[in-house]
């Protein structure tokens, strides 16, 4: 369905050439290198395709038109009480987006980013023309006690992700960041996280945005419930992506997924934010293990199964500000440092044309 | 010299309070709701005082055009062969300053910051209207083994970096970032920071931009000699910051403490880069310790030891990217932070505004 390109490095030497001339100790800018090194392969590899397979020195970094993508969906298993708030207020916050009122929206006009919200299957639906409606349902099954969607609702879910997508890419867009609201989206992350990497439950269960001891006693028994229960119901298939989506997921989550994927294919950015984009990303790299490399990861969230995750895709984050809030905030934050990246790369003087004795 | 107000804490709750209602679990922010605290806190102390006295809530935070002062200066151990490059690149490299080719100046433009390159006392002068000139002489004494300059020197330097940033404030600007240049600089933080923390000198040197074994051994060795001829000369006094000025400091040191103090005096933001502007952090500290309410953190540096400097001053940094360059680039780094924490401040929605569940 898609068509992950392998990452063209034939210029990787070119590029880190490029970095070690700038005026600056070998590896000063630390992760920042390593970022910028990513933009060039990527975007570069773009244009190297679009020149009908002639490669030419990556000279510079064009980040166009950045664009948040955040996607809502409810969840079943939030009528177990394991959230801070009932589901409505993912309807409310959906609103909010809409009024340019959350922080997403604050971090969007302040890093200068474009901003997309999907109604990707909230339970209480809004009538709003700026709200992108590619429903998959109004909330998912709950998964303690069945599969939370169809196969098909997930082949749907992947479709309408890449769509929202091609559509940016079409007015030219290159990088894109993914955000999430969606209350008891925790839970299908952690059980995502569990099934794809087999690690207990346990490990893989957090706090959310903050649930006391009670509800967090509640929320591990019951995802251990949901999670043997599919294992059981899934045998050897337990781990394959799309079985995961149809047990674990969220509308959201399949849609992210479906998004990560086209951006890939398109062999543009992708700006991984939080706890449940990261479950996406997974998921993304799981079907397509290539697209791994067009992966930005922007920040580490202080949901504790965030850093086996990161573990998990070999990602070192760029921010660690003990955030937990999702709907794309971290991958907001970051925006700055990837146009960082690419100014030292583009505008930066070589020892040479700077006469700087090279150190 | 230098009055440094006590911040106003007298609307700490209300802002706490501000905090707390906007539409995201308490606390899901991260350190940036400790910055949005602490720019509040700072900015509106400030007007509180230009009230004559009478309190008004803090509605908003206003970033008011970012200056990032990057002081150059030349340092007589640098002849000790201890740096990755001899003195000359100190003049080399304001030159790529002024030219716009050095890393502070992309991410200065890439974060909308204006820049000032002060000649606070390089070995080689260069003419050049857009650098400011307050040399305090042309490079420091070799403080291996005579005091690095003299305490006229020291006031002097206090009195330029003021002179500086009056001027910008004067034009409006309540944030200061703080940069520098000058080889050999890591050894002088690295001696003032074992001096006034009574750290043994090997756990506060580093291998600055990158020097090989044989170099960080000498430079351990040079430092512990430095560290010792001037314990037993300055005896009683050794620790006090006047007298640690004068013995280890560069004289763009000297100058960023000056400057911080100001911009401190003035209830303005400071932005504290890494090794060695955190080195002038601490020494303005020292001398006031009420100037630490002023300071953000911005990144945490490659070098060892600044880990023991912010753990002295009780900071945790904004930016963790493995970066060891200087310039005032974690700070320029930070800015978008800064921006974005006013941002949610400033215009993220109250669950009431928003008719959104409590959380």
């Amino acid at each position: 369905m898609y068509k992950i390109k392998k990452l063209d490095r034939s210029q990787q030497d070119q590029i880190i050439g490029n970095i070690d001339q700038k005026t600056k100790p070998q590896g000063a800018l630390g992760q920042l290198e390593g970022l910028a090194l990513q933009l060039a392969l990527v975007l570069g590899s773009k244009n190297a395709g679009e020149q009908q397979g002639r490669l030419t020195q990556v000279e510079s970094i064009q980040i166009e038109q950045p664009v948040m993508l955040v996607f809502a969906g409810d969840h079943g298993i939030a009528a177990e009480n394991i959230s801070i708030a009932p589901s409505e207020v993912t309807q409310q916050m959906v609103m909010n987006f809409l009024q340019g009122g959350a922080a997403i929206n604050c971090f969007c006009r302040s890093n200068d980013i474009n901003m997309e919200v999907i109604d990707a299957g909230i339970l209480l639906p809004i009538e709003n023309a700026r709200l992108t409606q590619q429903s998959l349902g109004h909330g998912t099954n709950n998964f303690v006690r069945e599969a939370a969607m169809s196969k098909q609702q997930v082949e749907q879910g992947l479709q309408f992700g890449k769509k929202v997508v091609e559509k940016h890419i079409q007015n030219g867009s290159n990088v894109f960041g993914f955000g999430e609201m969606g209350i008891g989206n925790t839970s299908s992350a952690a059980a995502i996280l569990s099934s794809i990497t087999h690690q207990p439950i346990e490990n893989c269960v957090g706090r959310g945005t903050g649930i006391d001891d009670e509800a967090f006693a509640r929320k591990t028994r019951l995802l251990k419930q949901a999670t043997e229960f599919h294992k059981q119901r899934l045998a050897e298939h337990y781990s394959e992506p799309i079985e995961v989506m149809s047990a674990f997921a969220g509308f959201e989550i399949v849609q992210m997924v479906g998004a990560m994927l086209a951006v890939a294919e398109n062999q543009n950015i992708i700006l991984v934010d939080g706890f449940i984009a990261t479950a996406a990303a997974m998921l993304a790299n799981k079907l397509y293990p290539g697209c791994r490399d067009y992966m930005v990861f922007c920040h580490q969230s202080d949901e504790q199964g965030h850093q086996l995750m990161l573990k998990h895709l070999s990602a070192q984050p760029l921010l660690n500000l003990g955030m937990r809030l999702g709907e794309g905030t971290g991958a907001a934050l970051a925006m700055p440092l990837v146009r960082a990246a690419a100014s030292f790369y583009n505008d930066m003087a070589s020892f040479e044309s700077a006469g700087v004795t090279a150190v």
